[in-house]
């Protein structure tokens, strides 16, 4: 997608040199874009820590290019196959919880387990990363391909009137390595030129909607407003959204969707007012172990400094913490909530658009059958 | 209530010097307490117009008792009548949407008209500041007492468990003379013994809840924890909540609730999970002139700055203001929303509760028929 212009995806082999991998420091945004070099495993691992990078498919595309950045250390090692495994174990560990994570550490662990040669490895583990990347590109861009058939229809339904599509938190490209989930049938409506509009989610506490969303959407050109997560329900009381798209952290094969908190309020105003509600997701979202999501999906608590403070930038250009609730008060950060399925119009995957049904699900999926 | 172990109300006489009205400037809150002397009409008008004071009921005892200092500086004016006259003209200018305003100072017009000599009217005017100030508190009281039956009841069915109650926006003591409209059934439990727990939504775009309800709450002791606004669908997901209760801005005739925005999605939440949804409000609230609260309701569209920045405290103990939205992003910002009587599980009134219907509200105020 466009940043001042200019096409990116958000993890790149450096052109000039192809030993080092570039990503954009996301924890800066959208105060500035910075590009940082990742020259060794612990600098990938660093950035995935440190959340300069985050969202699943991006994760998950790091950690395949952080084994490529893994193989060529390992071949300047004494041994070649133990270095690798401690690069493959410091990689799995810096966040546990992240599925794509140890998939992609794993994938790159088997491709490399038939590499007698460290200069064979570096090679497999090079086109591994790339490949890992171009899938999530794909997944991410055949899902807009989707549902950009969705926003086409209610186009035409409005005969050419501007398409209102609400979102909260961001499950755009800086999610993902380009297009992102949410996000993706959006950018591709906008570029076939279907006049579409986003209503962004401030998406508190976290505000990835107001920090990541909004500022994806004005890079690439979109029109957009922001507006508090308290806002949607009117908005859509008075005919001002047409279908909301969201992304989600997991989701389960009866189609109740584990999303960032406040997802769920959402989707009960769409039914109220009879908004189409969508989730956006890969199939690697997909929890097939599970069923009821209210019931099994256990929802993380987070350092409840994340809603007693927030960071922002002073007019003197500062980026400063504030704490923006009185001391005395104590707080709770619930990270996620579910969505249950009910209460969700369609999946768009990248294999196609189906009900939120375990039904639903396996037509697009038989071999989970 | 109280404020570090000392009862206060939010506005009064001076003990010393009855001549000077005092009021806590809420501006300054949760940040600092600071409490400041109104002694003239202009310095009442400066509190309304600036929301050193806000909410109905205060504005409206603020009001009240503006008149009674514009009553003291009419008598040292050549033109008594045409002092007053002007007084009034200058407190309604301040805020001309505030109903309870220009009711306050109408009220006081009448009580002067049969005043001849200016020492009554000064008598006159300050009984009947004092008189409106008390009707507020008396009604607040009231809804306490009407709501801590609703408390009582749970806490019972619960065998003494914990109650916790959500609270959206600010219904507090601080929007009104004393105890508030939706924490005033929380205080009587409190008061009472009862173990009640209160969930703050932080309330976007102005954060009256992190604000003014958690610092309300921790001052008086009442065990509280401040969530982002999208939580509380989640929480009633998980039997977290026991009661919802917000405050209203203005009620229609046939139970239609406009109130901060994200009220709605509240109701919607609590509906879901069959969790009661109640609105406490004095009967100055109800407009019985409107019956379909969404179709007639205006809402009010505010300053987008109000989204795009925010106020915190920095370590270092300053107050300042941040841009948290990058700047090349619109942001709108809907002050209110209206959420339909169905929704709504009773009203809380300073006569009893009732159903949100018209049948229900005339039950209460057969006069109104």
């Amino acid at each position: 997608m466009l940043v001042s212009g200019k096409s990116y995806r958000t993890i790149w082999l450096k052109p000039d040199d192809e030993s080092v991998v570039q990503i954009i420091d996301q924890v800066k945004l959208p105060w500035r874009f910075e590009i940082v070099d990742l020259r060794t495993v612990n600098d990938a691992a660093t950035a995935i820590r440190d959340m300069w990078v985050r969202g699943a498919g991006l994760i998950g595309a790091t950690a395949g290019y952080g084994m490529y950045l893994a193989a060529l250390e390992a071949g300047r090692a004494a041994d070649f196959r133990a270095s690798l495994e401690a690069s493959a174990r410091l990689l799995i560990q810096t966040r546990p919880t992240a599925v794509n994570l140890a998939w992609a550490v794993n994938r790159q662990l088997a491709a490399l387990r038939g590499c007698p040669a460290a200069d064979d490895a570096v090679k497999v583990a090079k086109e591994m990363a790339c490949i890992i990347a171009n899938e999530d590109a794909a997944a991410c861009r055949s899902i807009g391909q989707h549902g950009l058939g969705l926003i086409r229809q209610i186009a035409a339904n409005k005969k050419g009137g501007r398409v209102n599509v609400l979102t909260h938190c961001n499950a755009g490209w800086l999610a993902f390595v380009d297009h992102g989930s949410a996000t993706s049938p959006v950018y591709a409506a906008h570029d076939s030129g279907i006049p579409v509009h986003v209503w962004v989610d401030e998406t508190r506490p976290r505000n990835q909607g107001a920090r990541l969303t909004a500022w994806e959407l004005a890079q690439h050109g979109v029109p957009h407003t922001v507006i508090a997560d308290n806002t949607g329900g009117h908005l859509m009381q008075h005919g001002m959204v047409d279908l909301v798209i969201t992304g989600a952290d997991r989701v389960t094969r009866c189609g109740d969707v584990a999303n960032k908190i406040g997802t769920y309020l959402k989707a009960l105003a769409a039914r109220d007012n009879d908004v189409p509600f969508y989730v956006a997701l890969p199939s690697s979202t997909l929890d097939w172990s599970l069923r009821d999501g209210v019931r099994e999906i256990p929802i993380e608590q987070r350092d409840a400094a994340e809603v007693t403070h927030m960071e922002g930038i002073l007019e003197d250009g500062g980026v400063r913490d504030m704490r923006i609730i009185p001391p005395a008060s104590p707080a709770a950060n619930y990270a996620f909530d579910v969505t249950p399925a009910r209460l969700v119009t369609g999946l768009i995957t990248e294999r196609g658009i189906c009900a939120a049904t375990e039904e639903g699900l396996l037509g697009l999926y038989p071999e989970r059958a």
